[in-house]
């Protein structure tokens, strides 16, 4: 019987199908085979050798001979640095210039890695690297929000190969970022806790959808996933800003972000993918009502008229069949 | 340089890429031909010969002979009628049963069509039948939103080829709807005049970004499109419900959807497409705050993980050169 679901955060419905619903491991079929690629292509600027093909590094990271992570201004950035605030009117309309920060974090000088296959030491120094950037960014003029994220293959929207993940800060908090946080607030106001607390406290309770938890972390599809194989990593103690994880736990992560994406990897047979990490905004660095976490979204799916009417995804699959399926994934 | 614009109703931002940005007619590049369909298809549930195939119909038109369109109940539905409307908890989380009409509206008898291609007579038949049942489902148990959508090709999320629109009506109004609203009447109860009236109003005097304006609508790209050729139609005079359109207008309307899809099928080689139709809640026939209308979103770029993690579209076109590159398309 196909059900209603809502986010505990958002508000927001998801219908899962079991009328149009799959087995997990039928997600796997069907994927024409990725051709094989080298360790290193000459055509590539952010291969080792062409570092001059890219602007001057905001960070390197690495010992002795050449670098283990390094940090670019993205050379086709959607914004600008050296650009005004300020809003104008166009009419009846709002506007402003595209003044932002834009940077790509080279995740390792091979070609042919992603974060499922690479080291976990090696997974630890791109997490680094986030952290930095966050905090070095949130330092720059009328930055106020900070998206970190990862485009993985073709239908996740990238075409660039090598392992990359992107930074985009901005001065504006959009409303999708807002309506999020005034939900959370409302939720402090009214119980006194923080709804992504309840929420983790519930999924672990009801333990049915948990792929993996570990010391710092708890990974599961969550309860109103809006497509399959969609994971959430939290914090399992309240913490709403990036910016402050300590180094356990980035090394906590480090192990639990690739052990996910390996399995996603193996059991799905390489899907593109997205992820992204959600923080509170600049400033807020000690929210009470709002926790950061990390969202992984494999593309397996399209989302179509409806979705885009109603803002009410329709799930062909459970999260409860997608995390008993990645438990079982053996990646040791 | 790259520009921020906030979409008036809703207060979302998009960022106008122009360091990123395409030319209009490169967007009709590198797209694989569509092999060559026929008019009939023995396997297509939706072909005439094939109606035992499909549930009965709640619509049939057409005069004489067979049928021009047929509204049948969709076989794989994702929601279902005979179910309850009660919400439950589950633990901390609520959900509900999977109550909902889901419906489709099969075009025309002609398995290689679209609306594009399709005779304008045809095309308003289909929006007949899209008043029809929206105005049928409308009085059904505790239906309280109803969205009608057209998704073109698999892009756009369709497997099936045979010309067919969908309408799913759901109990639940989500949030994603809600907001704009809440957005509408607030600024109904700031102004006292309807934020759509006022875009319209607004985008007719700018007169930049039009690409038709008939006697009862206009269409254009609008100031903060989100993606490359996204259009909308709008009633010209307040509308908030599409269920009471008239006669006139559905000739008019035929007329406009018609030409702008075929403009689109020309200018950029039949590019994958969803349309849908936002209008008032069931109920709220004479809303003051709100206002009908079509969007229009050719699937011509991916959202990757900044658009899921911040709501903020990156657009690599901007809507004047849209608009300008459609009104010169000819499809006289």
């Amino acid at each position: 019987m196909p059900e209603f679901r809502q986010n505990i955060v958002t508000k927001e419905w998801v219908i899962i199908s079991t009328e149009r619903a799959k087995r997990p491991d039928q997600f796997a079929e069907h994927r024409l085979p990725r051709k094989a690629t080298p360790e290193f292509s000459q055509d590539c600027p952010f291969c080792p050798g062409n570092e001059h093909q890219t602007p001057p590094p905001s960070l390197q990271l690495g010992d002795g001979e050449g670098w283990s992570v390094r940090v670019v201004p993205n050379k086709y950035a959607a914004l600008r640095p050296d650009h005004s605030t300020k809003r104008e009117r166009a009419g009846r309309f709002l506007k402003a210039d595209g003044y932002g920060i834009a940077e790509v974090i080279i995740e390792t000088p091979l070609h042919n890695l992603s974060i499922a296959t690479m080291s976990e030491p090696q997974v630890r120094l791109v997490l680094e690297a986030y952290r930095h950037r966050k905090n070095e960014v949130a330092k720059m003029r009328d930055i106020n929000f900070i998206t970190l994220f990862r485009n993985h293959g073709e239908r996740a929207g990238t075409s660039l190969e090598h392992p990359h993940s992107q930074l985009i800060a901005t001065p504006i908090i959009p409303p999708h970022v807002r309506d999020q946080i005034h939900q959370a607030m409302s939720s402090y106001d009214s119980y006194g806790t923080c709804v992504f607390c309840e929420m983790i406290e519930e999924e672990l309770s009801q333990n049915v959808r948990i792929v993996m938890d570990s010391r710092y972390f708890v990974a599961f599809a969550p309860f109103a996933s809006r497509s399959p194989f969609e994971l959430r990593i939290y914090p399992k103690t309240h913490r709403s800003f990036f910016g402050n994880a300590t180094d356990d736990e980035l090394d906590d992560l480090a192990h639990i972000l690739k052990t996910l994406l390996l399995k996603i990897h193996t059991g799905l047979d390489n899907p593109d993918y997205n992820y992204l990490i959600r923080s509170a905004p600049v400033g807020d660095y000690a929210a009470k009502y709002y926790h950061w976490y990390m969202v992984i979204v494999p593309r397996l799916t399209t989302p179509a008229g409806f979705e885009m009417g109603s803002g009410i995804y329709i799930n062909v699959s459970t999260p409860e069949q997608c995390a008993e399926f990645l438990r079982s994934v053996n990646v040791a």
